[in-house]
């Protein structure tokens, strides 16, 4: 049975003044909470489920026994959850503390200048962990990484992917050593670009793109070539596409 | 002014019932709406925009002469929009009528088998219309093309793609002399199938993928190779990753 108190508690970590506050934050589904769970990035304080997910995960106390389990309700974790369907398990993670020492050399590094769509975050993400990138660096502006829907849409790869929010200008001009690249609707064809081993790739904006101040510190425009009518491409779609390609 | 009854009927829209009986859907945002009244595919019935939106679009009403024009307040927009954050223009516009006539030799077409999240199904509308790709098929569980999520997320092309709703199954069969592609987690590389000059590409559904009677219509499994974690790709995504190595 979940008190009003521990209900309201869960509930405030779905905004981010509550999150930052409290250090926290809120994980939903059996792929991402398992993905979660699993990875020793994330440490986890509490876990609302249904009776058929212990039985689904048995051995799950025995292996989290720094973890509070609670059975609860079906309307107890509708109360919690905040999706408009809810799953069968809920978890509270501890943030991640941000890595200072990064190693972005010999490597493909992606930086987000204000991506602010929580799915487009997510999604992107999920990409980065598919084609085995590292880093992400994410402009102070971009969507919080700990929003319920950003989580959602990693589908799991939150856990595997090392994300760092920082002013990305100054950012870039530590790290003028690396070739910088941005996702552009002009410059080289990416198919012309070839593989690449070691670079930093920006992505822009959902709206505006890339900044004009984060766009003086870039080596190469490349471009996704288009056969047809569409204006633009969404910023996840270009991601993976790009990667794709560059990987 | 707009009337209650008015407001009511808009808010219907929304639903796929009311769209289905009505024959209408709904479009929202400049640039949405004015992708849609350039197209030649869609009649516009109604537009309700603010006074901002008519002084930037000062001779519209005189290339549209059979659309109703209403200027509204803020307000008006808010309580008839489908969007949290409604735009300086909303339009009722007529459902298409289905090419029966389809031609899809010399050509890619996509197929979609239950795309469900009405957010992919638009942005993979968005995709067909950049690689120049004339013609989605939609099995019958897919989301809804009028769909107010479907309608934003396209970002206009709906208006340049031609769009089928169809027994997905009958529909390949009776296309057997076309080479059929499936998108799947296991098959041959997307990379070294080459340019393809024509073919049917079958998305599967986001969770399930693509089911077991369309699978048996399949020539030819494809991959998108992974060098990293993630599961799988958002459907969207891979679409976009497909089309980019295929067009």
């Amino acid at each position: 049975m979940l008190s009003k108190t521990h209900t309201k508690y869960i509930q405030s970590l779905q905004h981010k003044k509550f999150r930052d506050e409290s250090g926290l934050f809120i994980a939903e589904g059996p792929k991402v909470v398992l993905d979660l769970l699993n990875s020793r990035n994330f440490i986890c304080k509490e876990v609302f489920a249904l009776n058929e997910w212990f039985d689904l995960n048995e051995n799950i106390k025995s292996i989290h026994t720094g973890t509070l389990f609670v059975e609860v309700k079906d309307f107890e974790l509708k109360k919690i959850s905040a999706l408009s369907t809810s799953h069968s398990v809920l978890a509270v993670f501890e943030k991640r503390k941000q890595d200072s020492g990064l190693k972005i050399t010999n490597k493909l590094t992606l930086a987000l200048d204000m991506v602010q769509d929580p799915g487009n975050l997510g999604t992107i993400i999920r990409i980065a962990d598919w084609f085995g990138i590292e880093n992400i660096i994410c402009s102070e502006g971009c969507a919080d990484m700990y929003n319920s829907k950003v989580v959602q849409s990693t589908m799991g790869s939150l856990g595997r992917v090392n994300i760092i929010y920082t002013d990305l200008e100054a950012w870039l001009q530590q790290n003028k050593k690396i070739r910088i690249y941005a996702a552009s609707l002009e410059g080289v064809s990416i198919k012309s670009i070839g593989k690449l081993h070691e670079g930093i790739i920006i992505i822009g904006n959902e709206a505006h793109g890339i900044s004009e101040s984060v766009m003086q510190q870039v080596n190469e425009k490349m471009t996704i070539p288009k056969t047809g009518a569409a204006e633009s491409l969404n910023a996840a779609v270009a991601t993976g596409i790009i990667l794709s390609h560059l990987v």
